[in-house]
């Protein structure tokens, strides 16, 4: 009676999704999604903001806006990003439906089946569910504490036929957690412009960093490579104000915008003008230095609880990432382990984490593991660990 | 450099997207977006509903949500769309980024480039854009009062390589402005039954009738045919709530809407959960029925306000439809005429509208316009009805 296209034949379902329907059992301890604690969320906060804004205003978050946004946030984020040292001369911004959107579109603008897509290994799952959908061919480089292997990095570029893009996350992985040296970082520019592939900067986490002495490492690349070569660098509300607005943002060179535009303009008209209207009164307030700087005193914390308890329980055999910022532990495990069954033991003892297969656009290695300590309830996570510790233990 | 997409290359953009660049003047009484008048919206109420929400509901607001949709509202539309006539059973509901999204995804799902996709001349300029970044090949079949001609249709449905998509806008069609009779519906249905292809259904104006009686022929051919033929209904809280939430559905059987919920995944993650949240509140509010029942009159006002205006000022030499519900009226000039010399001398003295060509979309005829009267000042519609109708007559 019908039959599917192509594209939709060979897509694969995401491991975090499946997985997230089992976490819902909420006497199971989560260290699974990426996401905040809604305890975290500035909702009082954001109601007494909205409060005090114009009838005019109001209506017009009920209202279309520009497919490229609402004007007034693209302003506040302009300022925002120029005052992080973003150029916005020959660029231009466009807000989208989450850094999820961002991903989707410079992918759609960039590859067509077949077309070679450069990431790290591990890799963002929700980059790498969209670089599949496209029919992308991946390369994966291995990533280490300070960032991607060069040599890798520069045999992966010189590969043919040459790559139509290469994405990075920089700042506070996911799921690896890590963030770029700065030496590393100078490496991969200096890689960059001698092949001048077009880069996306994928960077919603910069802002998380535990300590004020870290936040020089998170300028971002298209901050200090200039115009050597194209960068898309993409940035999200979702963790600094809360992922349900399902706000993004993408900039880039403005021949690079003006297609996003247009195939976004198909996907969805234009993100929710309520979701922006919120967010540019949010940044206009004042308010949102004082509440990320509460975010990272409170991720902080949560990663220490995590990090006390990983050496208390974990089994000498496995290593883990110290994060510095961000939401994520990454736990490597001897090479012969299998992540899924030690999840299926966690599960029946009670705590649920993300496979390390479900990272790899390959979908083939899975001796890691992802922890995320974000939005799990803080006296709980001890007891967590401890579950999984026991797992991985009783499969050793 | 770069080189982008194939997709990307051939994508065009839309003409509505242009005109409202210019329409953006204030002095300029506008005719043109398919957007209802920032009066009309439930601004003040929907804050009072939302003030009485629990913390935790509206935390979740803040936080991501299953692909599929936040699930209270989910539970809402099923109600909604069961009272409609709608069935269940055999069918899956996904929230989307507004209608324009649930097109996208069907598209996506069903058409390789080359594809045939079957719609009406003219055709929604947003699903047009759609059809066309996927590079599907169209096929139009000319609709009258009464809905599509059933030989043309029947011809269209006949043609090799078989269609892939029918894609139909059966209620104040946009922007056509008709409504099929039941018995051209039920015809469409016959012809559609025979052929077995899979149609998308697109009624984002079905509420809006602008009498009690008319509203028996607002119901869905997916309420009617059952399942002799797969059907993709889609919905929207833009004309019933307000387009800035961004919030659509999709109705349709269950191994289709999996395949839509796979490809959202990759495009945005999920829908605004803030909007979900609004959207779900406000229908459990019992608020809904009342205010369709305010929107009905005042659009209905707003109409006969245009059609006096268009009975005094418009040459015999043209002719309109009459709605009977929803934003627009169709204007079709003589066959020699073009739609945009008439703009152009009409934005001179002040006043816009949509030039047919852009619901066109082999993107050729163009002796048509479109008036929208959802949105306009009513006390500037006829000076405005006048200014466009001395623009024809001047290139008679």
């Amino acid at each position: 009676m019908y039959k599917f296209s192509d594209m939709v034949t060979k897509m694969r379902s995401s491991e975090i999704r499946k997985l997230m329907k089992m976490a819902a059992n909420p006497d199971v301890i989560s260290f699974s999604g990426g996401m905040p604690n809604p305890d975290l969320f500035p909702v009082e906060l954001m109601e007494k903001i909205y409060s005090e804004i114009p009838l005019q205003v109001k209506q017009a978050g009920f209202q279309y806006c520009p497919t490229a946004g609402y004007p007034p946030l693209i302003q506040s984020l302009k300022n925002y990003l120029s005052e992080k040292g973003l150029p916005l001369e020959g660029n231009d911004l466009i807000i989208t439906t989450g850094a999820q959107q961002s991903i989707n579109l410079v992918t759609r603008v960039f590859v067509d089946p077949g077309d070679r897509v450069i990431s790290e290994f591990p890799c963002f799952i929700g980059a790498a569910a969209t670089f599949n959908s496209y029919q992308a061919d991946m390369t994966t480089i291995p990533i280490d504490n300070e960032g991607p292997d060069p040599v890798a990095f520069e045999q992966a570029l010189s590969m043919q036929p040459i790559a139509k893009l290469v994405y990075l996350t920089p700042f506070f992985h996911n799921p690896a957690g890590i963030i770029y040296s700065r030496e590393r970082k100078q490496t991969v520019i200096e890689i960059l412009c001698q092949h001048k592939m077009v880069l996306l900067e994928d960077d919603p986490y910069g802002e998380l960093y535990f300590d004020e002495t870290d936040k020089e490492l998170t300028v971002p690349i298209k901050a200090l490579a200039g115009e050597q070569f194209p960068i898309c660098y993409a940035g999200s509300f979702s963790k600094i104000i809360g992922p349900g607005l399902r706000l993004g943002w993408l900039l880039a060179p403005s021949e690079i915008i003006e297609k996003c535009e247009l195939a976004k303009q198909s996907m969805d008209a234009c993100s929710s003008t309520y979701s922006q209207v919120l967010a540019h009164h949010f940044m206009q307030s004042g308010a949102m230095p004082g509440y990320l700087e509460f975010l990272r005193a409170e991720y902080k914390e949560r990663c220490q609880i995590m990090l006390d308890a990983m050496t208390k329980y974990m089994p000498d055999t496995c290593t883990w990432t110290i994060p510095r910022g961000g939401f994520y532990i990454w736990v490597t495990l001897q090479d012969h382990m299998d992540a899924t069954e030690i999840l299926t033991k966690s599960l029946q003892a009670g705590a649920v984490f993300v496979i390390g297969k479900a990272f790899d656009p390959e979908n083939r290695r899975n001796n890691c593991l992802r922890l995320a300590f974000s939005h799990t309830p803080k006296e709980k996570i001890a007891t967590g660990i401890r579950i999984v510790a026991d797992a991985i233990k009783n499969l050793s």
